[in-house]
């Protein structure tokens, strides 16, 4: 039996029970968990707000913690390693996708909070090969939220071929876009942070923005028009893209990592500056190995508040109210 | 002076008149026309639909005759020569869009027929960058379509690195796709055409396709659901583009090269799928020449109907009806 935080139906609380996992598949890996992010999806997940939840629902997928067994086909895990879990835990490995070496774009990959059981638990499941080796010197404490709000970010600049020398913007200074900055700016990019929020603009800076862009002002915005080859969207409410697209240079993308209901953009931008729109999900496995490799050699990690995992409703409640700078952390108290 | 067909306002009929070109420019080139193309843009723009033409106008930017004169800056063309010209005909070649090589790109660029004289006349005259020569195995009478229609679709390919193992679709079997049809065929692709006339089938698969789906018919769409690398939408009237969103692949592409009004797309296919939208105006000098030796190698030529350019008002009559099957082409007789 698996002690985890259970919500039994759409939005109820989280009680501490416990689940039958049955036998450890052959290609499996059970990870005793450390630490797990509490991150937007959950809270979507928790809220059926994508018409997908499973209940008894037991989320968290920003896992972090040490290998407690392996399946007996796994040779390349071994008991006590530091690993970590994102969204994904499975994939079919064999379809075109697969072996392309997209995994995170498998058709039947598993989601760890979706018809299984996630990461607010003593101890979390998944397939060996989504259960990814962690670098020594990489801060436990702070790495959960890289597996799903960091590799968010940072895929849209491996799967644009972003080059160093090229001008990243990026909308949004909250979980995701305060990671964002960091990368863009390890990337060798210019950064310019948008933001509704004016007072972010010291943090934007301190994070790695070269300028810092109200985009709740028209003329600020037209101001940087042309000016960029990337702009990542990492808000999940609609806007007015036009100022955007006008933003961006020509051959520039507008790539969104959040989720939106439909988009409306006006079309002549696009053809006549050759401009792109497009988005992105959560990252491969071997996306996520070279970021936790950046991280550790440019020092990049999320800024946390922790809290035992016991205090799960309240971090919950803390998410709801959009108070995190930037993203809520559970110590594993059970 | 320079003898051509203008027309005096919006729409008015195109009467043979004369116009004083000035002096030759140290960089420009005059050219003498010996076909001359006539696009749908040229209609547009007659008919001032989007809002940029100047009167008296002398449209038709899909040119292709001989070097009459050359500035006296210019070196490596010479009277005699065979060249072309399309809808751009001077670059700044100075700002950083040009310097990359995306002179089609260029924000000051000319346009050949706004606030210029085209080549409905005797002689035209453009920039040298601009005038491309023509392989001496490319068939003349057939060569101006490619200087509009055929770079539009053509530059495409080369924008968004088409592999030959890429499976492509071509939307619209008009005066673009049926130029596409054959580009991507001879590129190596696996070629789909999707047309709402189920007449153009027969032709479809003559013209490359290897296999042709009803666009009207939403169960033939989603017959080749999760398929095709990159849509190439050559059409100009919106459409309900989800079915062709599911069309793409995971990573794939929905590229525009027509002119629409505006675009509504659902969102969730661009993030789960990691596919983007786009669009593409003409192409570049460089992608100009590239095309038209490729045309030469693989026999790749529009399907024409010509006609003597005395008759340019019944052609445009024709082209209004969307008669012609597939571009019309004027056999200069001033």
């Amino acid at each position: 039996m698996i002690k985890a935080y259970m919500a039994s139906g759409k939005g109820a609380p989280f009680e501490l029970s416990e689940y039958d996992p049955g036998e450890l598949g052959r290609d499996e890996v059970e990870i005793q968990v450390e630490y797990c992010g509490v991150c937007h999806s959950d809270f979507s997940i928790w809220k059926d707000e994508w018409g997908m939840s499973e209940y008894p629902l037991v989320a968290g997928h920003e896992v972090v913690g040490t290998v407690a067994e392996v399946g007996s086909d796994v040779k390349h895990l071994h008991e006590g390693q530091k690993v970590g879990l994102g969204w994904i835990s499975g994939s079919c490995m064999t379809c075109h996708t697969c072996m392309e070496g997209d995994h995170n774009l498998c058709e039947s990959a598993d989601q760890t909070i979706v018809g299984r059981h996630g990461g607010f638990a003593e101890r979390v499941r998944a397939r060996a090969e989504w259960t990814i080796p962690l670098p020594e010197d990489l801060d436990f404490a702070k790495a959960g939220p890289l597996f799903c709000g960091g590799i968010t970010v940072f895929n849209p600049l491996v799967i644009n071929e972003v080059r160093p020398t090229d001008r990243v913007g990026v909308v949004g200074i909250g979980g995701l876009g305060h990671l964002a900055l960091q990368f863009v700016n390890a990337w060798g990019c210019e950064v310019t942070a948008f933001s509704s929020s004016a007072d972010k603009k010291e943090e934007a800076l301190k994070l790695g923005a070269h300028r810092f862009v109200s985009s709740k002002d028209p003329k600020e915005v037209e101001a940087v028009a042309n000016s960029l080859d990337l702009i990542l969207v990492t808000i999940n409410v609609p806007l007015d893209w036009e100022p955007f697209l006008a933003a961006l240079r020509a051959k520039g993308k507008l790539h969104f990592v959040g989720v939106l209901p439909e988009l409306q953009l006006p079309f002549f931008p696009l053809l006549a500056g050759q401009k792109s729109v497009g988005g992105s999900p959560f990252g491969s496995p071997a996306t996520l190995a070279k970021m936790l490799e950046f991280c550790a050699r440019h020092d990049i990690a999320p800024m946390v508040e922790e809290m035992p995992m016991s205090q799960i409703n309240e971090a919950f409640e803390r998410l709801e109210e959009g108070k995190p700078r930037y993203r809520i952390v559970l110590k594993n108290d059970i």
